[in-house]
């Protein structure tokens, strides 16, 4: 599929078979995540896998409420910023830099036929604080986002679009002058 | 181009032709950036697309000395969050949701062969000041990225990946344990 294709056909999937994913596909997604751009070429991020089902699911509940399709998803990524990587004079952009790694991770596993879902965590601190605390992390590593990974119950959700959107809205763009 | 292909293969490009890009285009970048995700779908941003050659100018330098290149740019997009649609639990969502619009806009840019260079905004708070003020944003609306897009000057940049930099870092994955 191409690229923007895939841009505009993915859409949040949070009911997922019982299939899990390759090795191979989950190095691809992992890859894509550190292809993105970083900050002073910083790239900032950590990345934990999880697959373990017991993990899964107290890493979801470490989330809250929104973040319950995890426990039945093949894989979740806690995406982190590394702090001691950051660019010293400005160590939020790696806010912006985990962001991408996400983007890119969920077009390409769209591209391999497998959903996701985007379970926010920063900047709410009390899931940033429990993850942290969940995986004994260290103090330069703050958890960013949460992706559950899998493929989707239903497949025709990946050629759908999304739901009720509309493809663009004019009054947010804006040509020459606010 | 395939979307795994597109991810892998974007660069940054900095030195751009002269030919303009076209309104069909600039929407269809425009409809990729809208098309992320957002947190409780805000849509939380807005786009002021550049295409004057003196507004270009002050907008490089209301950027910072990293920014020049956007003078030589068909286009320049200053995205922004839009404070009166974030989440208002936790507005800074927003941060996350205008990255994603902006990994979109550069991937969709390369799949039609247009070069791109992210430039940081947010988080350097005198950048984010000199746009407000460059563009007279409302109180609610802060800038967070400034993307330059164009053709390149040496097309071949865009098929030959990022230069020096590993695929994949084992020692940034963690497998269901840090």
């Amino acid at each position: 599929m191409n690229t923007i294709e895939t841009i505009m056909k993915r859409r949040s999937i949070r009911s997922f078979t019982d299939q899990p994913i390759s090795d191979e596909d989950i190095r691809t997604i992992l890859k894509a995540g550190m292809a993105g751009p970083t900050c002073v070429n910083a790239r900032d991020w950590a990345f934990i896998v999880i697959t373990d089902k017991e993990l899964l699911e107290k890493t979801a509940d470490a989330n809250g409420r929104p973040a319950q399709c995890l426990k039945q998803a093949a894989m979740g990524i806690l995406v982190c910023g590394d702090m001691e990587r950051a660019f010293s004079r400005a160590k939020d952009y790696s806010v912006v830099d985990t962001s991408i790694a996400c983007e890119n991770m969920i077009l390409a596993a769209h591209e391999l036929g497998i959903g996701s879902v985007w379970l926010g965590t920063w900047p709410q601190m009390d899931r940033v604080e429990r993850q942290k605390e969940l995986f004994q992390l260290p103090e330069t590593i703050v958890p960013h986002s949460l992706i559950a990974f899998g493929y989707p119950s239903d497949p025709s959700e990946l050629e759908s679009g999304k739901p009720d959107r509309p493809e663009f809205e004019e009054d947010r763009v804006h040509y020459n002058h606010w």
